[in-house]
């Protein structure tokens, strides 16, 4: 899957980019506090899964590819930050491919490790989303996944669609790619008309 | 130990529903939020535990029960909201109960790897309260353990007992039973009488 | 290497002092509080460290003698309160000692287990920075680390100086020493003349 290995690799540059600029945004934080909270942004969810599985090695610290992609990207924030800040908006469309895409590689390695598919379902969903979620409580807010828009639920929708694909033994390239369209489209969707889950106390 | 099982069960969707009733009074969670912090409440800290002791798989990992009685926890919370609310002064019975009883599986679990009793007594206590410091870490408070009555330490005390009665080869289920008391005892007397342990610096 | 065991054990009891007097000034913690924010201090960089490289057992767990190390700084700190907030200052040299110190054993350890070395010297520096920054994001701030003068790229400096002579065979003894050293000499200077890394933003 030499597509696949390309893609996560640019997913994990570009949230650590994303990571970064938050961290821009939110907090008073220097070169490294801003290198940081990028890195954990970018590996924090994976390593999380990894952690919780029993998994070893942890994918970026079995391979240092992931470390330099992360180098690479806060670099790239370094030098076009200005760019990158005015065209925030339109980055939306790569952080939604890759929480997409990190959903269902998670999915797939829980499922590979053979755990129960509602397990693996979560397991997908942190992957894609625990980076963004330390990034928060390092940056001392309330996770941002806690009240946005529909964002972990969009990963769920898809890692569901993958994992009863999959047990109807759909090709797994097809089974990837209209679970990952399925998480985008779902995502597009809720921000495009603001769409939020309900208050839990149905309080407005 | 089919009770024990059952207690288990039982006592981790009382954790998600304490953690969801938390998540709705301190944030502005919508339903995916309030459920995330749920869960996390009630398998916070026994994965902190067993991830400290490198015991794999996680119990909720390996048996795909207590993920149910999550979700059924955080079902009753949500159709029940209000009763909940009204009656959570007696929920204190059911929080010390599965405090008292997680404090004693986690310390057993933790001799049973050939862990010293120190640390084990320490990992007792942290497998029932660590869930609600990480519930804290998320909604962005101090935790509360840090500054409420007797509670970790009424943990601490129980699984102190534990030992000491498990060295004087007591029958297990009659230490099981005296030790969670002693924890139970020593919490509803802090509760009662509003004990607190002393600040650090004597000050007010 | 037994004077290194007693630096380790000392450095130990040190942290653990350090993270209950910060405890002490930045939240309203009781006994307890204090107590488990040192403890935290002490173990979280080490044992973080250990639990992403799955390196079990964790070295405090593995040794009790870690566990009553962090016992006396805390009595320590109690018994001595004024006068380690009067010599506040002068505490500095221990703690730059130590984190000097955990950087360079991180590192040997992640070497040692076969991790690249640009992922070593990250745990080196994991293995000093990351007690201090559980300890904060428990007290509820942002993590000092992320803004204050350069602290943890004093110790990226020594990780790198360290693999360098290692890569060249220089005796493990002095290489220890003159990385150390470099650390304590980086992180002394920045202190002395308030050198902070710029903000990443440029912005004042």
């Amino acid at each position: 899957m030499k597509i696949q290995y390309i893609l996560e690799i640019l997913g994990t540059a570009f949230f650590a980019i994303s990571g970064a600029l938050m961290a821009i945004e939110k907090s008073k934080s220097d070169w490294f506090g801003v290198t940081f909270i990028g890195f954990i942004t970018a590996i924090g969810g994976g390593s999380l899964r990894d952690i919780l599985l029993g998994s070893y090695p942890l994918v970026w610290i079995g391979n240092v590819d992931f470390m330099y992609a992360i180098f690479v990207g806060i670099v790239l924030t370094k030098v076009f930050f200005k760019t990158l800040i005015s065209i925030r908006n339109k980055l939306f469309i790569f952080d939604t491919l890759g929480i997409a895409m990190f959903t269902i590689i998670g999915t797939e390695k829980a499922i590979s490790l053979g755990v129960d598919p509602v397990i693996s379902a979560i397991m997908g969903m942190f992957s894609a989303v625990m980076g963004g979620v330390l990034r928060d409580v390092l940056i001392n807010e309330v996770p941002i996944i806690f009240r946005k828009e529909i964002y972990a639920t969009a990963c769920l929708s898809g890692a569901i669609l993958y994992l009863i694909l999959e047990h109807f033994s759909i090709d797994r390239t097809f089974n990837f790619l209209i679970s990952v369209a399925l998480i985008f489209t779902v995502r597009t969707i809720a921000v495009k008309y603001n769409l939020s889950l309900p208050r839990f106390d149905n309080k407005e």
